[in-house]
């Protein structure tokens, strides 16, 4: 643990919350709905599972809101649109909204094609709780939604498929502003925004931290993003965005670390993934190093 | 074997009938058709591949209809809805209905969004042969149908997603009437009805069996229902409903308390349960614990 | 290996090319676009990752013509089709021919549906780079292209679902007449065609390659074929279509050697499979098989 000792008093409580969350999402099974492309649909499912939540996913609308009353957080993910998304998901997260209820968006291929832009720029003003993300995603998102000032040294990057092309560094000062335009509107207070790379960061437009680790191989496989960005809503069922965004990406990256050393390449790394989320204590994802950085 | 010996020698022919339909789907490779959610859809695939049959998902009419006329049995699933599915399903059910075609119906998280209603409102006169599912959506099934005498008892339960919230023995009531009600339009002249649970319980609405066994791991990845429902068509392609719906019921208790055995978490679980359908012995399955209840 | 030696001289070309084939794509991680059915889409990406690939699926028009501009190669497969692909599919197929983009077809379950008949008679002059399927499809869809001479003594079979009843043998006229056809209109002045089965085939209309090996098992997985059609895109991305085409068909032959030796069933044959894809070498690769005929 290489906390700055100045930190360590608010570190300390943050932990002690990390801990809570993934102990309660265990205890309680808190049901988390997705709305998620047809690629990884499956592993969200099971993520969700592994972690200890419980998973239904719908497409819908009337299903959506139906289901958004019994569960406790949802989850919008944009790949793989089909025709009527774009009508649906702006009714969706309207609704979600009106309805105060709290989402996580993933944002996949971010600029690719007019629809997507189109449904992601419908979210604007009735945004998520929680975006998680690549750095090309999160900078593509902060561009579309008109949020840098004008002065903003960020330049957009245009996106290489669901690849990110940025590094996670490029991506802090969008992902700032994008936390603090989620707060605003959020039904919760507070807003949150994951960014994933070889460095994972995370922030809430205030405060912003550094996790480090994970595994290489979380890229050979698909959906290691897409169903990070379901857990986090399963850890959004019971916990703050800000909490809930850091306990999901260290229960990742502790997970995913496991997996690396029980794996023979990428079809025996997905089994021990789902294999450590069950398994992870909430001791070892409490304790992961937790950089607070500006 | 707990038996009751005043049973035996109903169970007796039972058990052989049970042992010729796993070798019969062995030996056959029959085709169960599948119109199923996208979240399972790979898992209902691969279980009715590793059981010993063929698998094809078709969801436009004309590719469900077309391969009807080559499959055994059929499937339909109502997760994950999209809008073309309201015209699509009841028009799937007629004509299937008209061809004489059997086929097991899944009617996950019936009871929530209106479309799913209107759906499975429109399969009353056209039915499936045999209905699998938690108590909560045979419960709900039951009464959307109006199959309960008015003084009934048996209460309609709000569901809770795709999770049941009602024990299995608060669905027999429902379970047997939607058996009878099956029976009474089977292109075969007969249905069943399959619900899961800690012990299942199967009946044709005249006998009524409880099957007890099985792995808590079933609920703890995604698709274990529905697969179990894929594998019903697959074995209704060679065996009468009673006998399928107890086929392919045992053979998930069986080959999920070896899989339980061999896993690590939920991961290697669903491995292992693949691997066990694949593996578990006709004889074995024959053997189960079969309790003939009222 | 048991080459002729009169051809050993063309062989080791093509051995040499296989071999940097797969070498590149472990170096280069290309990204080749999926327009691929529901049941193994998650196969399809993840076989293109362990290859050494990149993976995006799309089914919006605008989204996989935006993406076809970023990738190296791009898929189409036409099991579980929805009402919209009949005319967002052949809008695909022209726009990437008339942009120049190469990419491979999966005519699964080519007979089947007016639906389906429709899609693939349009790709007909605006075909695919490689064609690969089992032996009924690409018969089917030379019948359906009405590439036969008059006289042609191949007959028209009926398909059965998704499961080849024609042997690799009775297709060889087809597959020549076919890869003939694709290399008249290709982007890169080339085509192929590859047929799956006990013994793959692969031609470019020219010459005649068989490919013994690989493992019984690939039929009881979902989406052996899908994948491999994935990954030869995959390789498209980087070689001219013969090439790709026999470099994918021959890593999946030495990939699921191996997987079957190290499987104790369908479960853990896919997750082998995958490990598999990751490590064999490009020297394995290279040094297979590789029968030259007519």
């Amino acid at each position: 643990m290489s906390d700055d000792p100045s930190t360590n008093d608010a570190l300390g409580t943050l932990r002690a919350a990390i801990k809570q969350a993934v102990t309660d999402v265990r205890g309680q099974t808190p049901l988390a709905q997705s709305f998620t492309n047809f690629v990884t649909i499956n592993l969200v499912a099971n993520a969700q599972l592994a972690a200890g939540g419980t998973a239904a996913m719908s497409y819908l609308p009337d299903d959506v809101i139906a289901t958004a009353e019994i569960a406790g957080s949802n989850y919008i993910n944009v790949g793989t649109l089909l025709p009527f998304f774009k009508n649906a998901l702006p009714e969706i997260a309207r609704k979600l909204h009106e309805n105060g209820k709290t989402w996580v968006l993933d944002p996949v291929a971010a600029g690719i094609g007019e629809t997507r832009t189109a449904i992601l720029e419908s979210f604007r003003d009735v945004p998520p709780t929680i975006v998680r993300g690549n750095a090309s995603e999160i900078i593509a998102l902060d561009a579309m939604w008109g949020l840098a000032d004008a002065d903003s040294t960020t330049p957009a990057t245009r996106p290489a498929g669901v690849e990110a092309v940025d590094e996670v560094d490029a991506a802090v000062d969008a992902a700032k502003r994008l936390a603090r335009h989620l707060a605003k509107r959020s039904p919760v207070g507070a807003g949150a925004v994951a960014v994933s790379g070889a460095v994972d960061l995370v922030t809430d437009g205030e405060r912003t931290f550094r996790l480090p680790g994970g595994s290489a191989m979380m890229t050979k496989i698909t959906g290691a993003g897409c169903s990070l960005g379901g857990v986090t809503a399963t850890y959004l069922a019971v916990a703050e965005p800000l909490v809930a965004a850091l306990a999901a990406s260290l229960l990742y990256d502790r997970a995913s670390e496991i997996a690396e050393v029980k794996s023979d390449g990428p079809g025996s790394f997905q089994v021990a993934l789902l294999d450590a989320l069950w398994n992870v204590t909430a001791d070892q994802v409490a304790a992961s190093d937790i950089i607070e950085t500006n």
